[in-house]
């Protein structure tokens, strides 16, 4: 019997990709919510950093026969659950074709995300430095690659006609792209394949308001 | 007849783990040199713009048959190259190791390198910012995650007794830290598995002073 249980916050675009996958996949699972802005981040409690040293959601906990395994960084727990739950995949099967996913994926995951995290922009507000310049073009930048590379295979999703892992990377960025009152509306091919992450019963019951933890006036 | 070139820039730490990777698995391939700095930037000109809309290396050049095909996003190629060349892997074979070692390539990939990275410092330097204390913060972070979560895991290297893509993140990273000043000594463990990687001619071949570009007095 095993379990899995997945630390989230609702409005981290990481853990909202994994929530996209469990309920795709219809993968059983419980969400533990931890609240990055509440007391200073409950992310930074001592039980917490046993969970995961480095103090980020999400961490995926499986639970079978007494053994805890815990797994972080969304890409890391994406292609796991791929593995584990091959049926209803989000990877293609042609070798090229996974490779363009995984590099439409990485223009998120590596190229933007990691920039609009809390973590940087406290640091840089501690300095005294107003981060949302910066973060407002890497956002640009990156979407502009996306739309350019997504361009020759997309279809009714970024890679053909099912969703793929690249998908589940596009719709929390562009949550966040508006948060950070970037123009998302000269991206339309993003925002067409958006739509239609949206009208998936499975991708709804991930997004932050469908949570648990969620907060209408959270910071 | 498959030939393969790497966009690679000497001291780019991802073109560095891609390189490691090729030349573990003995993979036949050229170096087409991008100078990320001369001229303020080769990666900034029109024509490297249509082989990467977003200005980076390394990318990857398949060509076969008369077509070209390309890859960016050093994590995509990784994987592909993996899929590709599954002899002398990089990946164990069990889930959860396989799980773990891309857990670990994430640290680095998207939890630390995005960060050190040369575009957000440029653009934090254009604001008069300096992003040191930024980037020293994030790389001792994210070094310290990558140690403890390693422990367990390690043999000679930092999953087990043969190198995985977690050790090709790994040795890049520990130059930039020195670059940055960033005490790294305070990391026994991933000092220790550095020394292996360090000890194997196919790794040496990959490193920044091995390659055609190499500058010795590069700012």
């Amino acid at each position: 019997m095993t379990s899995i249980r997945l630390y989230s916050y609702f409005r981290s675009s990481s853990a909202w990709r994994v929530r996209m996958a469990l309920h795709y996949k219809g993968i059983e699972h419980r969400i533990a919510p931890v609240h990055l802005l509440r007391d200073g981040g409950e992310q930074r409690r001592p039980e917490f950093s046993r969970t995961n040293p480095l103090g980020q959601v999400p961490v995926l906990e499986v639970e079978s026969g007494g053994n805890v395994w815990r797994l972080t960084q969304s890409m890391a727990i994406l292609e796991y659950l791929e593995e584990l739950h091959p049926s209803r995949p989000l990877l293609p099967r042609e070798l090229d074709a996974r490779a363009h996913v995984r590099q439409l994926s990485e223009l998120v995951n590596s190229g933007i995300q990691p920039l609009q995290n809390l973590k940087p922009n406290q640091v840089l507000r501690a300095q005294g430095v107003d981060p949302s310049p910066l973060v407002r073009q890497v956002i640009h930048d990156g979407l502009t690659a996306m739309e350019t590379l997504a361009r020759p295979s997309a279809g009714r999703f970024l890679v053909g006609d099912t969703p793929t892992f690249a998908d589940l990377f596009l719709v929390p960025q562009l949550f966040a792209a508006r948060r950070f009152a970037v123009d998302v509306t000269v991206f339309p091919l993003l925002c067409s394949v958006e739509q239609e992450c949206e009208a998936m019963a499975e991708f709804l019951r991930a997004r932050p308001e469908a949570q648990p933890d969620w907060e209408e006036s959270a910071p």
